[in-house]
């Protein structure tokens, strides 16, 4: 019995990188946390510990930080396609580069009803997320996406109607809470990655799931889920699948009946673990394959 | 040498009550993290195990959950100084009590511009924080705050001519990135608890402290907090002082001249750990006695 | 262009069960964190709201309960195939089920150096993971794992002759500290599920990599990797493959000579981010296809 | 109304320090986060921005290094206390100087049931805790404490004839499993800082704790605490106060009669909020004055 060398990754991962630009007084900002993955002909590194083949970790750092000023992250899909086409190309062993990016969204302070040039609120709704995978033929694969973008409706949701079995004890209901911490992430199709509008895709498609969260009455959060893809995808027609997770943050009315107070989902008890969790893809028919584009590596993104 | 009993106080921790006000088709949202506190005669408990002087903590959650309805979190400041009555007054052991409470904060959802009825979006910016706490005679100490409210300047922050030892390395500057974390408490003066608007001062104070963090030219994180105290006491004449504590979130500008790249304050490492972390507090002289007002209970808050 | 249900599943996370054996005055302890995800025939839910073929999330929470009786939590392993089973077999819908769950050790509390009955200090050292997949047909695969196993060695690390560009600028070094916070995975080939003595084999694959750690002379940390994956294989003959991802976690001796003090390895400074992650698969030649066993569900596991 | 600076204090928080022994072929290590602390007289930096009397946090930072190598860590009060004395003592305008710091326990791997002379694995039990101050007259106060200490006790503990109002529903239980997560801290009397045995104490301190969590048959966690700080007083003398702090972690006996199913207190569900929280200090009668000993600065100890 052979016990041998499988698939393997390697790469810089977290690399916290803020971007200014301060061409003229009015300051512009990029916060994002960005990891590099390299995947090529690095079995020597693991079977002999002979290094020659691998590019250090810390020479991908340097270059992400060099990266951040001489192509900038005005487009964090166009910085990413940078740094991944450079591995390949530049870097004899590396036959497909990953990077993932998480991006740390900001407001401009408003002073007196104007905004300010160079200061700002980190805003603290979602992440959003970026991942680009290029193969040594220049193939790209790129991704977009977000994360813990937290939604909740008080009304217009209903569950009811579903199988049970010996264990089954749940109540349906007509009108609960429905909350969930959402992720979501989505697959371009043929973009021009040199001319493409990401941040405009990226804001429509936000834009897209939320209204539908809020407005699509709902039998279940799984109907929801689907709409919101389907939403998303019909206002950004690029996009060829949209994959979301969401967990069904619960929310139970509190039995205030015990103390002679009524309460018809007025309060609730906002509970932790354990929680529902649903998850769906939503895809073109007839997508194009998605190749390396879902294979992870930093977990972030 | 005789062993006795200090200080002690016991509650419950962290309940979790999500209050929607639904009387009309457009509802209201208030969804908080309650911390009940009892400070009394309860020596028997920790002596003897007798539990006779002891509510259960089980009992002050059902209190807390019962007074969301009956009280209503409309006030977030007179919910928790009712709650903190109640225990007071009507469970015999008790001689002081402290409610602490976080609130995070939701906006409505635009759907076509226009604002929904009943779905929300957690917008994940700073946390606030109350702590009201009541004594036998009926007194009572509120305090206000806020954490996690992150903000950055890129410019107008300045630090040299500082103390010098044989460990010194630092560089002075003239401009570099300043950020923090925020945490802020606010104590009041005499208000009217039935009365006041806790919700305008607190927007007030917000806004002040963030408006003075960006238009205020620093020569230290240090003189900035203080200013910031300052502001807000201007901006709400209740207050009596300001607790403030800040990390200081370093960002390195990153050195990429060693790849023949200039940078010019344009590319920072946003490094984690260690920060330096600034605490002041600001009072307007001759301040009444600050009592119990800041003994914490939850470590939230 | 149509838009389309893609991949599909749903279940309940994070279940937080703790089972006493209290069969005798010695108890015995589990205490497990379980995910059960449902595969199957669930497009109504998604495209109608139609709940006809969904067990509720909250069924199978009350199963994962209930077996933790019937069956038991004596073996993990057993305990996640009895409900998958029964959630393939009993449910009409399901065409696969998967069971995950993290488990949290316990050490028994020393008294006067005899170990107590009841009474326990939890270890704190890495958390166990086992993940479980059941087939309509009957075909299961068993993995199991840890994460969170944080281990370092001071000298016997090396690194070095590695690929340069023109952003290297990493020194080599022939002595350094290495140190990661390991996440394993394993997938077992055909094993009994009804008589396997897993515990057995934990113990075995984890002593077998802590211990290649320890005492291989390292060149990188992909070359330790691989061998702790190598002689876990070799530890337990019933493994087809491991998985190992780890982030190097860098620890940079300090610079002291600017105050005129040697520092030979002895004081470091240990940085959180960015870090190397590594990550590498380790396969029995002709290993048996992984079939859905690396299809992950909650994310813990 | 003047507005006026009130208390304040800075430093540098979290330097995470490794120090490595390496004198023989069997290292040893000791893993901390430093924080530093300074209060004195700073009031130009906070009123004008004058920083001539600021020892900048980055001073503080390589000191804290540079202390890891000269003084060591084999002592972290006697560090932590030389430390503080050098800020006191050499920096002007320094009236008080506080060092706090939590140690990462490692162990020794073993290989072959021989301890390995340079490989740990991290422990993961308590994070053990250090805070000394050093007044300008050279007085000095020493705390020590553990947090994150989990203990549970499935049997030995009950809740009954407790005070109960109208909001009371809980059942009173004779067998119920208690458990906390313990946080709690000790002050020292008068001790020789340059000979006390600091380690000796902290192990005596924390078996009697959880020998005590085990042994005593409990009415109340109030109860088992109190007699947790007496054992702990009772077995190092030189201790004047013990503080602690306990989550109950609550874990509720799971009702699975609705399916049939028996359950004596074998099957749990274990909750994550809200939770009681029981705070308690136990004294030495007559104990000297606590002065700055429990003036937190950093919040992690």
């Amino acid at each position: 019995m052979a016990i041998i060398l499988g698939d393997h990754q390697y790469g810089k991962a977290e690399n916290r990188i803020v971007r200014i630009v301060r061409d003229t007084p009015r300051h512009e900002i990029r916060d994002v946390n960005v990891s590099t993955c390299l995947r090529g002909r690095f079995d020597a590194a693991h079977l002999t510990g002979d290094q020659g083949e691998v590019l250090p970790t810390d020479t991908q750092k340097q270059t992400s930080y060099a990266y951040a000023k001489t192509v900038g992250l005005a487009s964090l899909e166009r910085y990413a396609h940078a740094l991944a086409v450079h591995f390949v190309d530049d870097v004899e062993p590396v036959d497909q580069a990953r990077v993932e990016l998480e991006e740390f969204a900001w407001e401009r302070v408003s002073v007196g009803g104007a905004e300010h040039d160079f200061s700002w609120v980190r805003s603290g709704r979602e992440v959003r997320t970026v991942a680009v995978t290029v193969d040594a033929d220049g193939s790209a694969w790129i991704t977009g996406g977000l994360k813990d973008l937290v939604v909740l409706k008080s009304s217009g949701s209903e569950f009811h109607g579903f199988l049970e079995d010996e264990y089954t004890v749940l109540e349906p209901t007509s009108d609960r809470i429905m909350a969930t911490s959402l992720v979501a992430k989505w697959r371009f199709g043929a973009v021009d990655v040199a001319t493409f509008d990401f941040d405009a895709a990226y804001a429509a498609i936000t834009t897209a799931m939320v209204e539908t969260f809020a407005s699509f009455h709902s039998l279940a959060l799984q109907q929801t889920l689907f709409q919101m893809g389907k939403t998303a995808i019909e206002a950004v027609p690029e996009l060829v699948e949209v994959r979301l997770s969401a967990p069904n943050k619960h929310h139970f009315a509190y039995d205030l009946a015990r103390f002679g107070i009524e309460n018809h989902n007025e309060v609730f008890h906002a509970d932790d673990r354990p929680y529902g969790l649903i998850q769906a893809s939503v895809t073109v028919e007839g997508a194009p394959d998605a190749g390396p584009a879902w294979d992870q590596y930093s977990g972030l993104v």
